[in-house]
Formats: structure tokens, C-alpha cells, sequence
């Protein structure tokens, strides 16, 4: 298992299972001397946390990170920062079929299969969606970096369901939007549409169901000629961390699918020169990067996370160690829709990449 | 600029420009022994060949590997594997302009800022479409090599604008289905749907316009337990191959983004036990992966590809040497629509992916 | 900064401050199931830990590690193992000069550059020899892996000025004599030459002086056909690892230097096949690698760690904030000679080495 | 096997086999805009070239590189650069036995273990001195920018047996000190201690036997600041590479192994600030590395290469495949002491990797 990332300037171990003694991270190879706020790092982490809304799950955790290292005198060393959150709360009496019984959606199986049994089960163990909560605070340092850079990045809930928030404007999006975007309690643009995706939510919870979603995000300030062409363009780059989020199973950047079913002559963004001299695009249809390199306009991504694995409904599953048939009713306390709180932790994986290309790219020539 | 791709058990480093002398491509950590059938690999590299077809560029290119290292006497030595194909047919002429003025949808302009004017703009350069030959080649190798493994995959045109061809049936697809496929000029499972698609990339050819499209992927066979959590994932692994083919602007697994319309209950693939004691799931909207592990159900993804950038339609534009504000012609000779020839593209990224997840994780434990 | 190491199966990040709230180590992609003996783990530290014998420091470091995941039922989960010590009994007051004054042989003007000035210097931060402690965790816990595959590494202190230890025999070195080795008190196989040694060390601390070591270290049991010819050899990896232990200034294979004073015909090591049929050679002048993989006979190599930088006697310095002359007395308890507690520091690095490059090659084919 | 380098801003990739279609190199993430002089490479390859020397082989290899990429107008275009040296003047029949007898020395065994038989064993395949072609390809590329920067390293013999050349002065060499050293025909600086190592390879070489040989390097005007502790410090970044040349078998910094010699209060150089307000140390026993970090002081560093294993007297070894003891006279035209021309190699290494750490760290901040 590799839970190491290593795909730039930033480097990032993520480690922990969700009811051994901690989780955490190690982020190495930033630049020291950044001034970190930690009631920023709180409050973004806070946007994460459970039981902030009815429509997430009543656990708590308190989540509170410990600095270990890389963080002296509220400024980065230029050491590997570390940062430890302990675990608490733990019902592991909840979890004690997993080790037998595959959980429709859950990794229970697969990890069992991969870890010839011997790994943690508890909580799902290192495939718990908890094991975003250090990951958010990486991005909350990454995040405070790349701001005083001027480049800032926010995400929202796209949709749900049927229901849409109001989008963001692509070309328009300015860091106000976003820093507004950052105070809401539930995380969209249009609180209407906000309430009908919260009635989705309850109703699922109701039925002892759950929804997926769709989370937008922007990045605006971002200079252009960041990136490469093939591998280690910004879209790989941020790809290879959104992919790490438990639930996610899609990911477009601009028009992304939506180019699909438009032509070239609609598709392409027409380029010209405004009144500063700033080079911009009409549309913003390429999402920000065009072969692999920033455009200097907003990268725009959108992510699909499927609906929350754990439901209260009978399954139909299997004992994978006697190979029989059996059915499953999961219980615990689950988000009955974990995008509320993986928008974030979205914008976490961007921060990170961003940086991580920024560190790589500050060319000496 | 990095093209070098380390993932895991393969390494793979592709350089060339379109109008050097040669491109190609390094594959680094491939087991030794292995038999390599090269008329197998012309066969694959001649699907992504242009000119085979009136909806693909009249264009030429011979495109025939020569191999410098790694493979003697049809079988792979150890030592890493390099191919050259050498540039030919090309008309410089045709691309003066790409120094000054952007091409709307292409990386005119951010290669112009990443690489400060020096980057060799004749004929899209390192950004060339034209750079997928030697990852097909790649992808031929290590297709060849899973194939002994007993894993095959294909892919096929999904959808171009509003015709879809008849999907895959990501729970019994079989072997013999993909190298059906294989077989077909025009690479649908529907020919019907096929010749559909033709008639709508005629069309936009034309208009002297162009169509994107979605390629839908799927691999058979793959042993149930290879892959990781987070970072070193089946999904991060394919998707930063995926995203390093030009025109991608998407990519999903398993139900993706339309897991996004489904109910928990909807989505969850419950598990099951065949008579001869396999562990299956009943439908496959997990897309044969589960907490970044292959569950032994077919792996499916679909890739969105935007419409080919070069149309020759006047596009307004910019001058981003002088900045200012131009109108644009787009010349040569261009694919209508350039997912026609990614088929085997995306075949060979996520064969390279699968054999270096299936390397990295053949334990000695 | 960057103190994550990447080079083969293994990964390993370690992090921490010599003064901070905690050190530590992430050890990243060991196999699942693997049984850890934590007396075991604690007797192999404790061969590190200060205040055992009057060479080395009196300050006590307790360097009692918490796991915080990875390991559960005393094995291995398979998730990244993290480890914890947190630090304690230090004396800041002692290190107030080092933002200034740059002490000789330090990394404090180096380390100042580096970070501008906001690396933690107190007690070297992260330049800090305490660093190995989480080291020689990660190495106690590969040490444990290997060795029931039946490879075991030990090493000894082979010099300490002119007072030199009885060699390894590195033709038929046994896993008896390395285990006998760990027993000893003071790592040496002679103990009359130990008795010198420490005599030099003694000498030297009682005139605020310090020594230097060479300290000889073997592998048995490696099983040949393990590394690559390169940039993955058994000795780069081994060396990429060595060269991160503070102190350590020069590293040789088999005859190493002294290979530069045999003619070929000397230092060929010639093979014959014994009686068993297996493949050995009547010397070992390669150090058990040839063309960067294992022979099959014993890995033995030499480290040559320089005399400990903090020495009690005034020294000419500067302050490099002000860019003037001065003079230093470095205060502090300091080792007299480092090398006696690198003893264990070098296994670990082999162990983690010797590992990282058997879980790469463990082929699937 | 993997000839894959990636240990920091260059990315390396060398390939071939001596008897094959070709060798070379891809050198990645090179900054555009960087002019190369042909003329220079040509020079610079030509240090290594056989033929050049009554020491060296008679064995003619023509070495010209073909640039397939990532150099447009005499300049880095930002794209990988691709070269191809075509192989000529094979004796393939020389080579026969390698197949099934261990030449002592060679890897022709441990080869035929790691690759199962099909490594290509003509000229020892991969593990051939000539590999390190391309690697003087891309040193000579990475020392033409480095240089531009200020940065010259350069190398000599410094012993072969008894025979001792003038060390170079570590602590006042100069730019001009390394570019008189490069026009050396014999790489030493005291041409009379040339004479004397001529006498002793020829009387080597007479006897069909070999010597190898201590290579000292220095690199002048690295700024101070550049490197890391622990696993990327420049001690590691070096090493990496320099274990890469066959015939390696040590490798120190600064005074290396003979700090084992002296005390702390002799070892440690003192700093002091000159007139112009520079911080030098007045001697350099730390080999212009403190913490894996330059010192502004010159880096000095000593490489010591095991005599040729091919020589012409008869010795025992084994046939590998039926286990049985044989008797090999190695024939073939081979170096009596590849040293002599492994001096651009080490320089080649050291330019490689100082390119390198100064990329990494050329930071934005």
C-alpha cells in the first residue's frame, strides 16, 4: 500500500487508520518561512468535521491536529511538517462484521483480498473517509501558501440529485466569490437550491438511504505557464490526488464531458488582448489549462462522488472468507451524503497540487 | 517539462517533437523473458495510425518503431526497452504562424510562457497529438504482456455528439468481445451507430469543423485485490497516464458521473457467490474497483475527448508576442475528430497502468 | 527540504525537530501480516540510545516510540506504519548561540541559508543526529521482515583512529557472529581492541576532543539475483540511505578503496561450485554485488563517520547574520564519537535497503 | 531493472545494450532556452572515447550522438532531449561464452539471475562500460548550463597503485585550474605522476593483467545553500549517480575515510569572513558539505574504481548453467585500467546531479 504522494514539489504521506491510536500526515519539501494562522487551518478544518448539520453524520471528532513538527513560531521551518490527530469516539463494536461480510460499495473485500486479512477493519481501517481529515490539513497549509500568492481556490455543491446550485462563472470568478463561498454553513452559491439538496439529503437519510453529488471548484490568481504536456500536467497532478478521496468516481475539467456534444467552434475558447493587455478567453470551455499548462484563466474542475456506501437497507452480499451468500444491514452512524463534507477536502487536493507545481516550476533559468 | 511517468512497477519517459528527427519512448523495468510478437504491435500501433479512414487526417506518417534496446530475440532482455520512430512527411510551412499567434484550444500561448519562446512550435512540437504513437507503442508491449496474465482490454467510440453506440456490458463482457472489437476499421460495437458517427464527423469535416467524442474502456481478467488506497489507486494510476493524451478533458469509472443521479441502494453493487465459488457483484457500477482495488469485476472507465482545437473556420485570437488582438485561419491537414485514432491511445495507457500495478504488487510476502 | 526517501519498495519519510514536540518516521508500502516483536524493536533502539556507556552522552533520551498505525495484533496492517517519539530532557538554553555563530562542522550556516533563517535551530532542529532514532525504528522494523527470510545484518565498530577491531570475515560470516555481535555491550568483535577504543574515546572526551569511526557492516543470507545495474543497484540504494546519516563522509563496498591497490588478477573474486552445487566465490573483494545485484555471497561495506562537530575546545567561527569574526565554545553534552551509537544506525540503513529492493523484485513472472 | 534516475529537478533515462541497435539517453525537465555548443559535447565525449590512448582499448566506437529531440536552433526547446549513439565495431563472436561461463569480476552471473537467461549478454548488454556514453552525453549537456551559472567541475586520477598525482587544492582551486585540466591528454595534474601511472597500466596491460584507480573531483562556484539533510542532501544526490558507473566500489567527501584519523579539533575546518565580507573555511575536510547542504567552499569528493575485471590471464569460475567448475581466459580488447577514461564520467555524474539539486531548489519563495 502506498499512501505516499510524491508527484512534485510538494511531498505528502498520508497515514493512520480510523480507530488505531492516530492519523496523520507528513507534507515535505515547503518552503520555510511561510507564516501559518492556525485558527485558519481550524476553521478550514471545521468545514470538514462532522455533525455540523443534520444532514451529516451525529459522530463527532474533535479532529484536532497536533504539531509535531516543521512549525516554529507560527512559521514553516522548512522541515517536514507532521501533524497528528489522535482517535476517539470509536464504536468498534459497530464495525465487527467487516471482517467478514463485504459491504456493498466498501473497500472490505478488495482490502481483505489485498491485505490477506491482516488489515484494520475497524471503521474501514485505512480506507475510512477520516483519513481525509489529515489530507484537509495539509490542503489548509498548502491553501495559506498559494494565498499569499494570490491564487485562491473554492468549491461548492454542483448538484445533487436533480437539483443544481447556481454554477460558478467560469471566467469571472473572483477571490471574493470564493472567500464568500467559504462562510457559508452548507456549501453552495444559491441557498434555495441549498435547502431542496438539504430536503434530497434528509429524505435519503429518512429512508435510511444516501445521495451522491457533484462538487465544482475553482481556482482564480493562478499565473499562467504553470504545468507540463503529458504527465505531469495539471491535470494529472490534481487527478492523482482527487482519486484519493474515498468516493470519488469521476472528474472533468472546463466543458469536460460536456465538450462531448459541442463542436470545435463552440468548444474552442476564442483568445484576445483587454484593455491592460492581460490575454484572456471569451469562454472558459478548457477549464484553465491547456496542454497540461495554466492559461492564466480560472481552472475549473468538477468531481463525481457516488452516494455514501453505508445504508441501513438490507444488502444482498457475501461472507468472502466462508464464499457464501448472506445478506447485510450496515450500521454505525453515517453522512447519508459525504460530498457535504468532501468539499474541502476537494479543494485540499487542488491547494496541494497547485503548490506542488508552483515549488516545481519556480525555475532558477 | 516532464514526460518521464514513475507510477510504480513500470517507468515510462516519451520525448520527441513533432517536427525533430525522431520520437519515442523509453519503458523502463519490464520483467525480462517476455516473448514480443512485433506484427501484434504494428496491428495496435496501425489503429492509431492516420489516413485509414476518410474521418482521419489524409496526413502520412509511417510511424514504424525501430528498436534500439531491451528486446532480443523476440523476447524483452531486462534492460529498458527504447523505441524511435523517425519524423517524416512533414510541412513546416504549414505551421509559421504557431510562434506569434495562439491557436484557439491548443497550447500555443502557455507553451510560449512555460518554455519562454524556446520550445520548437513546428508542428505542435512536444505537444503533439503526434507523441501518442510511441505511448501506443508502449501500450502494445505491455498489452502483450498482461495478455499472457489473461488481461485483455478494449475500447470502443462511445458516444460523438448525440449518437451512442451500443455500451459495453461491464459485467459479463468477455474476452472474445474485446478482440472483436479489435477487429473493426471503425472501432463501435454497433456498426450501424458506427456509420452514424461517420456521417457526423463528415459532416463537421465539412464545415471544415470538428466533433469530440467519449471513448468507453473496458479490462477483463484483472486479478481481484491489485491496486491501493489514496494515492497509488487503480483510478489515480490510470488517471495520470489518461490525462497526459491531448483532448482529454474527462474521465470516469464505473457509473461516474451518473452515479451522481442514483440512491445509495441504486448504486451499491451487492456482492454474490456463483456456483464454481466466485465472488461477483450483479451490476458493475463500482467499475471493477473498490477503495483503489480491483474487485475482479471488469474494470470500465470512459474518457471524454474534446473536439479537435484545429478547425478551419476563422477564430478570433491573439498575438501573444506583440498582444495584441488577430483573427486566425487554422491550416493543414487535421483529423475531424481526433478520438477516432485515441481508441488504442486509451487501451495502451491503461495497459501500461495495469501491468505496473500488477508488477508493483506481485509480493515475495 | 526533503528527508522522504523513494527509491524502491520501501518508502520512508521521516520528520521531526531535534527540540520540537515529537520525531518520527512514516514507513510506507510494507507487506501485510508481518509479525513485530516490540521487545525486539526496543532492544534494537536501545543499541542506539545515549547514556548506555560512559563514550557516549549522559543526556537520556527515554525514545520510547508509539505506533500510531500500521500495526495491529502485533502485525503488520499493510497501511503506512507511523511512529512517534516525543521529545523531552532537552536544555534549550544551551543552543541560544546557534542562530548566530556557526559552529564548525555544523550544518548551522548551511542550514540558515537554506531557510532564510527560520529552520528551528534549537538543538540542531532537523539536522539533529536524534533524527536517527526514528531510523533505526524503520530499520528495527525491516530488520525483523528480512530476517525471517533468512537475511541478517550486522555491523561493528571496525576503527576508531589506529586501534582496529578483528574484520568481518566477509567470505563466511555467519548469521551466528552477527547475532553474537548485537549482544555486545560495546560493538566491537575483539573486546581487547574495544578496550582501546574506548580508552581513544575516553582520551578524547577528557580533552574536549572527539573521534571518528569506521564502521564495517555485512549482510548474510541475501539471496543473489536481487538489484539492478545503474541507478537501482544494491550500493546506490544502500548509499542513497547511508549518505542520510549525519556524520557519515565516505562508504565502500568488499575491498572498496583498497581495491585501487590490487592488480585484477588479485581482486577478481573467483567463482567455483562447492559441494552442494552452490555458486560461491574464494574471496569476496566485490562485497557480495556485482554489476549493482547480489552475488549471493555476504554484502559487506565500510562507512567512514567523521569525528563528532561539537567539541568543547574554543574554535575560530563567525556569526553569518553579522558577517564577522569570532570565537565559539560549543556547549551541550555531547557523544565523544558518534560512531559508537551508528552502529546500529548503518544496519538499519541496509535493512531498509536490502528490504526496499526484495519487495521491488519479488516478480510476478 | 531500472535505469531510470529521478532524484530531484533532472530526470534521467539511459538505455541499450553494447551490442545492440543502439544506446542513449533521455534527459528531462531540462529549462528551455539553455544553448548548447556541439562542439563542446564533441570535446567533452571525445575524454571518454577508446582509442585516444596507448592505455586504453584499441576497440574503435564512433560515439556520435544523434539528438532526436529537446534541442531546436541550438538551444533546449523545454522538451525531453533524446540522444542516440549507433552501435558499430562489435566482434559479437568475442563474446560467446558469457552465456553460461562467469567472467570473475563481471556481472555475467548475477545477470543471469536477475534476468531468467534473457538478458542480451554480447558485450555484457546493459552492464557495459559503454553505457556510460550516453551519461557523458548528459553530463556534458547538464555541465554546459551549469557552467553558465558559474559552477565547473573537473576530475583526475588521482592514484593508480602507489603512484600518487598532485591533490587538487580544495580549498583555493580555481575555474581555471578545472578547464587546464581538461586539456590534459592524461587526466593529471603533475604530468611526471602521469608518466609514472602510464608505466604502471602498460606494465599492467603487458601482463594481461589490470589496475584500478582513485578519481578526485572538485566542483568551484556552487552557490552556497543548495542541498538538503537527510535523503536529498547532495552527498546522496551524488552518490546515487556515481554507484551508477560500473567498476565503483567507494566513494568519500572531503577528507572521507582519513577523517577517521583526526580529532574533532582537527577535522572541523574553522570559519572565517575574508575582505570582501565572504565566509569561507580555511581548510575543507568537510568537502564543501555540512548537512547535505553546500558550504560555498569547493565540493571535493574521491571515487575509487576496482581494476578492470576483464584480463587475459587464466582463472577459475564456473559454468552457471550446468554448476560446474571451468576454467575462462576472457578475450576481447579491453582498458588495462578503465579508470582513464571514467574521469569524464565522474564529472559527468557531479554535473548531473548539481544540475539537479539547483533546479530542485530554485524556489519561488
Amino acid at each position: 500500500m502506498s499512501s505516499t504522494w510524491n508527484n512534485g514539489g510538494v511531498k505528502l504521506s498520508v497515514f493512520g487508520e480510523s480507530h488505531g491510536k492516530g492519523i496523520g500526515v507528513v507534507l515535505d519539501n515547503i518552503p520555510a518561512g511561510q507564516p501559518i494562522d492556525f485558527e485558519k487551518i481550524k476553521a478550514f478544518m471545521a468545514r470538514r468535521a462532522p455533525g455540523n448539520d443534520p444532514t451529516t453524520t451525529a459522530r463527532k471528532e474533535s479532529d484536532e491536529p497536533e504539531i509535531m513538527s516543521g512549525i516554529h513560531n507560527n512559521k514553516t521551518t522548512g522541515a517536514p511538517i507532521c501533524a497528528v490527530i489522535r482517535n476517539s469516539d470509536t464504536h468498534s463494536s459497530d464495525y465487527s462484521q467487516m471482517a467478514t461480510l463485504a459491504r456493498p460499495g466498501h473497500a472490505d473485500y478488495t482490502g481483505f483480498l489485498r491485505y490477506k486479512g491482516f488489515n484494520d477493519v475497524r471503521g474501514s481501517g485505512h480506507f475510512s473517509g477520516r483519513l481525509t481529515a489529515p489530507l484537509v490539513f495539509a490542503g489548509a497549509i498548502c491553501g495559506q501558501i498559494i494565498e499569499r500568492l494570490g491564487v485562491y481556490v473554492g468549491a461548492h455543491l454542483y448538484s445533487i440529485m436533480d437539483v443544481i446550485d447556481k454554477p460558478m462563472n467560469t471566467v469571472a470568478i473572483t477571490r471574493d466569490d470564493i472567500l464568500a463561498l467559504r462562510q457559508k454553513k452548507f456549501p453552495v452559491i444559491d441557498d434555495q437550491a441549498g435547502e431542496k439538496m438539504r430536503e434530497q439529503i434528509l429524505a435519503a437519510k429518512h429512508n435510511a438511504d444516501s445521495v451522491g453529488a457533484i462538487i465544482e471548484c475553482c481556482a482564480v490568481g493562478m499565473p499562467a505557464g504553470i504545468g507540463s504536456p503529458m504527465f505531469d500536467g495539471l491535470e494529472n497532478t490534481i487527478a492523482s490526488l482527487i482519486f484519493g478521496i474515498p468516493a470519488v468516481k469521476g472528474l472533468e475539467f472546463g466543458a469536460g464531458f460536456g465538450a462531448t456534444k459541442m463542436f470545435g467552434s463552440q468548444n474552442n475558447d476564442e483568445f484576445y488582448v483587454d484593455d491592460q493587455g492581460n490575454i484572456l478567453t471569451e469562454t472558459n470551455y478548457h477549464g484553465g489549462i491547456l496542454g497540461g499548462i495554466s492559461s492564466g484563466m480560472p481552472i475549473s474542475l468538477k468531481v463525481a462522488l457516488k452516494p455514501t456506501s453505508s445504508i441501513g437497507i438490507p444488502q444482498r452480499t457475501v461472507n468472502f472468507v466462508k464464499r457464501q451468500n448472506e445478506e447485510i444491514i450496515v450500521k454505525g452512524r453515517h453522512d447519508p451524503c459525504v460530498a457535504v463534507r468532501a468539499v474541502p477536502v476537494v479543494e485540499s487536493c487542488v491547494n496541494i497540487a497547485l503548490l506542488s507545481q508552483l515549488i516545481d516550476q519556480s525555475a532558477l533559468f
